[in-house]
């Protein structure tokens, strides 16, 4: 396009010379002035915000966000401005986690990958048939910034398990610039998208170090299973505690495929595993819910495993055994920790039970069982706001009409049926 | 910049009459036309493939997704060009879910919407701010031909719930133009994406009248649940079987809202419940795994509920007593196919069993218990291709180097602790 421009504008400088008045052609350059300028830029990309806003109206982009707060689920989610969360390959999985983190509002985003976009990773979400060609990284902060401005990102082109990799990658991880105040590192969260042991390895190495929270993820070569794993130096197993039984030695594992075969990958499985991965972040970052140590995703029986797995004392990383030293250190000042707390949360308790000391107008605590029978219909109505209705008979209602009816108990079989498929399909799994 | 490109036309015509010589305007004007191409075209679209191909090369979109043929998943990865899949509801689920089918190059899509895409979406995939103001339909189909050019896209910007919309959705499922030889509807698969109980109805009502089997989705206000459910009229329960408790009655229900609160949102879950969606679609159309009747996601506990739901014989949907009917009067067909296919696999197995009569070399199966102690270690490690090893000591090894050291029965009662954990934990769930 910027050829067509250039070569218009020498054609008009040329017609300006054989003209007599200048004026019309001084126009026509204005216009393809306006159409180089409008050609660059995206004329409705969305300004940044100052402040998150809960106001209820189409154009606030946080609108759906804050809400979680008025519906009791985060206690203030503004607080995601403040993190930073470095994610660590940018494929199938990376990539989609950073547009869900992105379009969460995180406050700042650390991309890492060395790898460019290719026609043959259009069956996963995110990448463009148009980015094939640009580095992952480039292709990336390119859409993340079109989609929210309001996010810093930071994007690294480069292998973390080279010696000068890792030396970068680490650096990156302990600047403070962001948020200076911050305790510990200058990431909050690091999450591992990587598809291969070497970067696994190298990430589980940076954060053992670095006593640097971290979840991995992956997906199984067979496109139909994958898993989450939170782990914290010292306190969880660490990579190398629990390694994979097979691994690549002495050649390039990527060059490692059965004959003509590459691995496979879906869209789904992948968007599952990023989905579940940044849900378990945001109940990590914001403080709801329960963060899974472990979640396995079976997607041909929709099987969901957990489990939790300790430090191996004989763990082959020398980092990881330091952690797990000072770990078992702490163990006094946690354990008072957890006594302070549990007593603080007690005598809050004593503080609200006895709400109001007297009762000047003798208010009491009735037992209304035995009006129930006759007031239940007309209260449980009167519960709904209005506009709303029962769409079922009240339960008691129902049973009388039913008890007209002969007993139908085939019914009741089958359900015990169904519950036994249930348990053996469990069992089985 | 059409408007830019419309002014700059009128200027250069104004121009042409005022000239004597005509050429260099018919030059500057070959200018803007093509300038006006390029604006409009995505220069690095791919072009339309004839065959998906399994070959492993960067520029095949497929490679990844026909691998799963040899990796035994899916016996015919390529049926998936035959088949038509209707999403209503391109919101945060819907949009998702059209994306995973049209990157998996699922043959045909239809789409159904009558909204508009606000920056208040911005906290889910899929759409972008530059296109706020578009329908719904529109951008989504401006983004999935982008993504994949082979993927035929029908939208319908309307609301099914209103009369004419309905005969237009029932009338849009059963058109076979795509596939004329396909039994059935014009459609294999109709997903609800919809956010509220009026359309569901809606999509309940077309597939129960048409013997169509759908998916429902759905996503809690409070963001942080949702589920996926199979209905196959007659077979399951319809979404009349056992209709939600409490339903808006005389007023629209998008108009409920609690005072100044919307229904909050996560990227997170609508992500999670459209890749679930959609994987239950791939094992339902392509024919491997098991296929989910109901699947529910408790994203603060990360727990997943499944369940089955036979039909209400007292639905109040005429249509759903009807296919009841169909359902129970086709059983002997049904239990005369399942037993010939229970013969047919037999004879299948017996056909295999005498694999060679004669024993011409005299090969016969060995006990090999005796030879294993001092085989093992050797012909474990045969089993790996060449650049793989062991990671972990063999563990007869490994027992005679622990054997040696006290034994450790602290960590076994820690291990009966967390699996204890565990089942108490999922009691509570």
């Amino acid at each position: 396009m910027e050829v067509e421009f250039k070569a218009m504008l020498d054609d008009l400088d040329l017609l300006e010379k054989s003209l007599s008045d200048p004026a019309p052609i001084h126009k026509l350059r204005v216009h393809v002035e306006n159409l180089a300028a409008l050609s660059k830029c995206n004329p409705q990309r969305r300004s940044k915000v100052k402040e998150l806003s809960s106001e209820v109206v189409d154009s606030n982009p946080y609108s759906r966000l804050m809400a979680l707060q008025r519906m009791g689920i985060v206690e203030n989610y503004e607080r995601i401005r403040e993190f930073s969360v470095a994610i660590v390959g940018v494929g199938g999985v990376g990539s989609v986690a950073a547009e869900m983190l992105t379009r969460c509002g995180i406050g700042r985003l650390l991309l890492y990958d060395y790898d460019s976009v290719e026609l043959a990773n259009m069956n996963r979400l995110f990448f463009r048939p148009d980015q094939v060609g640009m580095t992952k990284t480039d292709a990336a902060v390119q859409t993340l910034s079109e989609i929210n401005p309001d996010v810093v990102l930071e994007s690294f082109t480069m292998n973390i398990t080279t010696v000068q990799g890792f030396e970068t990658f680490t650096s990156s991880l302990t600047n403070k610039s962001f948020c200076p105040s911050k305790e510990g590192n200058g990431v909050d969260l690091v999450l591992s998208c990587v598809d291969n042991y070497e970067a696994r390895m190298a990430v589980n190495q940076a954060c053992n170090e670095l006593r640097q929270t971290w979840m991995e993820s992956g997906v199984s070569e067979d496109a139909v299973s994958g898993h989450i794993q939170l782990l914290v130096p010292g306190e969880t197993a660490c990579f190398a505690c629990a390694p994979p039984l097979v691994v690549a030695s002495g050649i390039d594992e990527r060059t490692l495929k059965r004959e003509g075969v590459c691995a496979a990958s879906l869209p789904t499985t992948m968007g599952v595993v990023a989905g579940l991965l940044v849900q378990n972040s945001l109940k990590f970052l914001l403080n709801f819910g329960e963060v899974s140590p472990y979640l396995g995703y079976n997607s041909l029986k929709d099987f969901f495993p957990t489990m939790q797995m300790r430090p191996n004392p004989q763990c082959s990383n020398a980092a990881c055994l330091e952690r797990q030293k000072e770990y078992m250190l702490a163990k006094p000042e946690r354990d008072a920790a957890a006594k302070a707390k549990m007593e603080a949360e007690a005598l809050t308790a004593i503080d609200e039970s006895p709400l109001h000391d007297d009762n000047e107008w003798n208010i009491s605590v009735v037992n209304d069982e035995n009006e129930k029978d006759t007031t239940k219909a007309a209260s449980s109505s009167d519960t709904l706001p209005e506009g709303l209705t029962w769409e079922l008979p009240d339960a008691d209602e129902y049973e009388k009409t039913i008890a007209i009816k002969s007993g139908e108990t085939e019914d009741e079989e089958d359900d015990l049926e169904d519950l036994k498929e249930q348990l053996e399909a469990l069992n089985a799994a």
